[in-house]
């Protein structure tokens, strides 16, 4: 690990990046499924998570692109479903973090933070409508910038998403 | 949507692959950050999902990389936390899949099923062991083939991993 001082500007007093040459991160590709559409224009509107993106009272929604839509088959209305999202943006390159909420450095994988080797968003969502042809589907609310690209839905399943008894 | 009679072979009757040319899948490249070690050697081995890991009572292990080792910093024993897995080798191309515990055809995005467009794993386990040097975490139990890649690690949080009420 390096010490921030030692590197790039913009991290935080206490982060630490990750040591050695940054990989090529082609390890596996991607496909943007859709976006969400959030009422959140910036990073720093957004809630900073998805407790507090209730409590703002906001749904959201999500644009499923047209060759997808078939997968959308039977998912229904009052669902809960894992949103996955792609986190543009967010660094990717940080071992430690000095989040505001906590009293020192923690550890990347910790943290629900954006910032990760894959910044890849996880955000249980309920549905308040779903229109299989048209690929919107509304959602209770969401804590990522209007635009964040989609990767995959998932349907919850209590048996084997939350911890037994 | 194709119907599976007109194209390739190997989907189950009921089954329907996503209409057009297959995406080019390099919208976003991720890095793979260790493995997960498990005892089940092949796809035809695997429990069909946690629960049925858990039944089984096979603890596992993931072997995190030397240099993402720094991100494990401040992870307990007795967590809960979430692995993404990628789980190669999996179809990406099926818009209904047809289970073989289901009736009839669903859509992907309402299945666990490995076969999505991006076939990322999503399981709930609980570390029982924790070596920051080695880069080793023991968890109770996993539902994947040894040697599938691992992509991200984070803590399970009831206020946001759990439906509200």
């Amino acid at each position: 690990m390096t010490t921030s001082e030692q590197s790039a500007p913009a991290v935080r007093p206490g982060a630490v990046r990750f040591d050695g040459p940054e990989p090529s991160y082609d390890d596996a590709g991607l496909v943007f499924i859709g976006r969400v559409r959030s009422p959140w224009a910036s990073r720093d509107d957004c809630p900073k998570n998805l407790s507090d993106a209730r409590e703002r009272g906001q749904p959201a929604r999500v644009e499923i692109d047209a060759r997808w839509r078939g997968a959308l088959t039977g998912l229904g209305v009052d669902r809960w479903v894992f949103l996955l999202t792609w986190l543009d943006g967010a660094e990717r390159d940080l071992a430690l973090q000095a989040p505001r909420h906590a009293d020192g450095p923690r550890g990347t994988f910790t943290l629900r933070s954006p910032v990760r080797p894959n910044p890849i968003g996880l955000h249980l969502v309920r549905l308040l409508s779903v229109d299989l042809d048209a690929g919107i589907l509304t959602i209770d609310a969401i804590d990522v910038r209007d635009g964040t690209p989609l990767i995959d839905i998932k349907p919850y399943l209590a048996s084997i998403d939350a911890p037994p008894e």
